[in-house]
């Protein structure tokens, strides 16, 4: 399972003395910028403005329970201050497992990096198993960001003498997918078309799609999904041409099923403004839903992390 | 059937002596200004460059053609560049009858001008047709713009006592939706809200959306209509979600099916930027068909407009 250069976005947080590195992904693909944090404080703060998502916010949020405890902060107070930092994603697990080392007397210095290591670890394995479920020259639709497991799982495949490509959705309104996931594979030497997000039945129906991959920011008991804001709709079109749509997923939360999943409305200006320039009229009421929720019955096969 | 004050996309082109006005739908809504066309060259570029769209490119190849005869340019000359624009658009069916009408000495100086008179009739007649499909408290999805008709349409379904609110997705990557269509809604005093184009699932899965309508570029015999990429996604989402899902058509063409339907692939850097923004990585592939042909068995009603 060894794997050449990682992604940038396979571990897009790090920690050095008492200085968390954030790697700022709303300046990609145009500019590669680590922004620091000396604090819970800022790191709340990078969280809300999304400069990291997904693995780097757990990342984050691990590396800032490290700093404050060397910072002598009151972790209870950093657990609160991260949970309310996004709604529909579950820090919860993580503050409570870290909240319940602290009480435990297990040393955070030590247990925080192993848990690091072993999600790393996990991260691998996972990306293995998929790319395992691949056979050569599938094309992938993908849609947002994997946070650097899709290089990984063509790497393992390449590895495995398959040939595989994508399409990946730009992703409105934040373009994760042009500017992430493009961009790492296309540094990792992966074919990769950008499409925009209306173009998914056309491109099914053209049978120029074999597989669908996405990830998952939440898995509800029931193997519901909350992902970026377009997976469900990509679920019901690749349901209908009969694609298998496969889902990376972090693990479970305490939630039963995806209805119990709070679903984040982010500023409309979000969607009205792409780096300040306006694509509506001034005053038009929008409405931008972070995520959605994928049912469990449209998700072909979930490929589990285990930590 | 007697209307206030039409939307401006309407009837997007208007002819004055010996010149055409033709509304830059490029530049709304930020600024309405009007392009000028002093010959058939002029017109086909503003096609190509995309300043008009749908009944904005009926008008104006009508208003060329008139031009044209004032000024004894050979006819058949400018049917052939007027043809060689775009793709999947059928201007031949126009073309071809204003040349017949040439070749029986029926005078263009009156026949085109009826004709425009019809089609204002026709087009209205349909968007009271359509309002006669809704009921007070609708809440009508749609995607791209269909030429003033929606708020027409809304006028209708007012005067008959029934109020009527939209969604637009903004119809990436031109944003005729947010850019057009939440413009002419909101300029008319009705609720129009903006989503992005991946956010249908999600939006319909809510019960916010009670009726789908769009427009067709293109209808074929069999009932299979192109229209912006897009289309089809949302006809196969509305499906699932079993909401009823009208089209606004044009007269039929004379192709048989949607297969015959050749497909507009338009550059791909009008998908990578934005007004010169660049929203992916510079040396990134990407892929812009400008239309998709949604099937027949996917649209509830067609509207068919009687010319």
């Amino acid at each position: 399972m060894k794997t050449g250069g990682l992604s940038p976005l396979f571990w897009p947080v790090r920690m050095k003395g008492k200085v968390i590195y954030i790697l700022d992904e709303t300046r990609l693909p145009q500019r590669e910028v680590y922004i620091k944090s000396r604090g819970y404080r800022q790191s709340c703060a990078a969280i809300k403005d999304m400069k990291t998502r997904a693995v780097g916010q757990v990342l984050l949020v691990m590396y800032t329970f490290l700093l404050s405890r060397m910072q002598k902060v009151n972790l209870a107070k950093v657990a609160k201050a991260i949970n309310s930092t996004r709604p529909t994603l579950s820090f919860k697990v993580l503050t409570d497992m870290v909240l319940d080392w602290e009480k435990r007397g297990i040393p955070l210095e030590k247990s925080i990096p192993d848990f690091l290591e072993r999600l790393k670890r996990s991260r691998m394995k996972q990306a293995f198993q998929a790319a395992g479920l691949l056979k050569d020259g599938d094309v992938i639709l993908t849609h947002c960001n994997v946070s650097g497991l899709l290089p990984l799982i063509a790497e393992f495949a390449r590895k495995d003498a398959k040939k595989i490509s994508f399409y990946v959705t730009e992703t409105r309104p934040y373009l994760q997918g042009s500017r992430l996931t493009a961009w790492e594979l296309m540094k990792a030497g992966y074919p990769v078309t950008v499409i925009t997000d209306n173009m998914v039945a056309y491109l099914l129906s053209l049978g120029k799609v074999t597989k669908v991959i996405v990830g998952a920011d939440h898995l509800a008991k029931n193997g519901d999904i909350a992902n970026k804001i377009g997976t469900y709709q990509i679920a019901v079109v690749a349901r209908y041409f009969k694609i298998p749509f496969y889902v990376l997923c972090p693990p479970p939360s305490r939630l039963k099923s995806g209805k119990e999943i709070k679903i984040e409305i982010r500023p409309e200006n979000e969607l009205k403004f792409y780096r300040g320039i306006l694509l509506a009229p001034r005053e038009v009421k929008a409405y931008y839903p972070a995520f959605d929720v994928t049912p469990a019955r449209l998700i072909t096969k979930h490929i589990h992390l285990e930590v």
